[in-house]
């Protein structure tokens, strides 16, 4: 519906790559330059991307970036908690207004997933190279168009249930793996006019982002997650005395 | 709350049992005979259970019989088509008006769960001995208290995703099978003033009901369906002057 | 996403007016018509509208016409019976498969709704000519895009509560009436592959359908329930081999 | 289920009573020992009830009580800020191992409400002395029991949409007021392993503690809300090795 092109930010942690030299053979420019380089891909002109880290400038997102973005992606793991709160209070304020987030894999113990979702969001995890394959359980879902059901991801950490999140407003996604456990690995909520959509693929030690039917749908996630319209602050009051008429 | 006990219904189409000697070896009672002692064994007291088969009168449901049960449960699978428009109807009303409905495995195929969802509840499937692991996905939910997660059911046929069903109101069990397709194997729904569980484990072919966690399982959802009130029909129209008072 | 018009087709019982003069001062055209009107005045370029009735050729919608339609809205009241089990199921299966589906008002109680959802699908009613306001209580859904909170409905009758349905999906907006009684009058579902929106208001007795709020309201529902792809069915079985005994 | 009788505990903030003669009038012990009572009154022998407030050690709630409370209900209007951190941490995970949260009025802007919403809660609001009517929109609700659709609340502060929420797991009373503003007045979520419920009638202003159908949603809601099972924490990780490398 909208004309202009999603303005899309992909915000990554980058610290892996500067440590980690399996990380970097996979991502030799960082994690988030391959995740952006998928939405572009996917998405083409109804994008437009740009990526930042938490080592830029106020971590990567001042107030002029987050203003000037329709959809967050999250991408963080071993440095959550240096996350400020502050950023936290603005990445969920722009949230509630309107922008779309979609947080990736790692990023379900992040400070701003926890703080929108309330919960722990705590899962069961292993790294034990498994094959994780995952079905699409709402066949409608913009989010999940293009891709077949399963994605097989040949070489991925386990996540696995009980993944403690609020029951999603849409599920799309459940995964399986060698290990024989289950996850809902693509969830979505509406939280204030916004859209959130959680996507669990993507360990820093495999080269899942370079899977073509992920990029699709964290591509996809990008598009539906969009605002359609001009992101509106919650106001914190009301003088609603235009319907106040007593007999 | 009820001091009453819960009244059980166990209906079964009781067909395999007269012409397969494997299910008849596993269930030389009936299906049915099976459930019902898994229920009464499981939630003691607190019901008292029945049988009732599609041969017997009014294929095994006539107005006394279902009057008097607070929760049915459905096994069926090759005469889902001999059951009768108006039996169906008389169930439907019933559930709208209060009765819990456990439905198992091939009984996502019945009449019944059919009207009450509005969708085909196609699913893929696959009889090839797999193992099913039964995950929790709602640990609080009575529905799931005192089975492990997973359950593990060593030979089952396999039920898999895309299961056109609306999307449960809560989603309990998410199941795994050797195939690697994953199922949404317990969901509850509610219609009217009733309550819906689906539970897909239970094919003919393997003695599943003789699982002692999923005997929990279905006794636990019998308890979980059981109206909090007196059963009361939807009524058709209303005449609530008493409210309008304009000025 | 798509670049072809989304095709509308209102269907319109048409009996009020060919009986009813008060019906006919209103909507000399039919109110079909004026439905058709408003969705072409707000949704402009993005859909082609066309009309058809209960006493037009196969009750209106040939299979040819229904596999060219993406989104369908329904107007029916004192006709409802007449319409035919076969084209319900028709009707049925094209949501599954994809199409979109609008029932508007009295509607409520056409076959077709009751079979998609379940339920009974009953009301409180009172033709009382009313005020009824309708606020929006998820403001960033692409149905409430651009009408005011609260739409200001002078004239109409009163819908309340116990409005027999499953629990929407989302739940858009939410009407009170002079009387003090209140409504769950914008909700939307999704079955199979399909996009269901139920709007309350549009009463045969007042002009409502030409309230701008009430047509952008419309126009927006068609432009949301349209498929994001191509119609698919549900495919009865299937025989997922590929995933099986993979090592 | 439980044999033991539920431990509630109503939190109240107990500021108003000590400053305004009205809220005393209306409030001679304190609103929480109204609303203590009302639970007591309508839950009989099913709960014990104990009252704590914000000026008491600890700020009501040292870790010994929180620890033998089945249900907490919490009230709180001018004071939020006054709440530590530190209690809300407490009282999250508290909620997020099982225990039950009921949530009353103004208590929409507490700082645990905010918390485990994830949403700015913010609501249109005008102490204009409307009637409230309270409609029943899930009549088989537990908690809905033995109250009348509509409760009638004589006088009332106006809470009006959009109300920043979560969208409820489970919706079961919406409000009109005599301006004609609604609200989603009766809201339950899950949380984690707690259940949590959000209750909108009771302003300092007026006496609606005194409501006897009032006073019975909220026994209702706290014999709803309690855990059935022994509290237990999410663990943080897990490492579920039993179920990997299985042939």
């Amino acid at each position: 519906m909208a004309d202009e092109p999603i303005r899309v930010t992909v915000w990554g942690e980058g610290r892996h790559e500067k440590r980690d030299a399996n990380v970097l053979a996979h991502y030799p420019d960082g994690m988030h330059a391959t995740i952006a380089a998928g939405i572009a891909e996917h998405a083409g002109p109804a994008v437009t991307v740009r990526c930042t880290t938490l080592d830029d400038p106020e971590q990567g997102l001042p107030d002029s970036l987050l203003a000037d973005t329709d959809v967050l992606t999250w991408w963080g793991h071993i440095a959550h908690d240096e996350v400020s709160d502050d950023l936290v209070d603005r990445v969920q304020r722009a949230v509630l207004a309107g922008m779309g987030l979609i947080v990736l894999h790692s990023g379900h113990y992040s400070k701003i997933f926890k703080r929108l979702m309330g919960t722990s969001c705590a899962l069961r995890w292993r790294n034990g190279d498994d094959r994780e394959l995952v079905w699409t359980v709402d066949p409608a879902h913009p989010v999940a168009a293009g891709v077949p059901s399963p994605i097989e991801i040949t070489n991925q950490e386990m996540y696995g249930e009980f993944f403690d999140i609020p029951a999603p407003d849409e599920l799309v996604f459940v995964s399986s793996f060698t290990g024989g456990e289950v996850f809902r690995s693509g969830c979505a909520w509406r939280r204030g006019r916004g859209r959130i959509f959680y996507f669990s693929p993507g360990d820093q030690d495999y080269p899942v982002y370079h899977h073509p039917d992920v990029r699709r749908v964290i591509a996809n996630a990008a598009v539906w997650a969009a605002p359609s319209a001009t992101r509106e602050p919650t106001p914190i009051s009301y003088a609603p005395t235009d319907w106040f008429a007593k007999p």
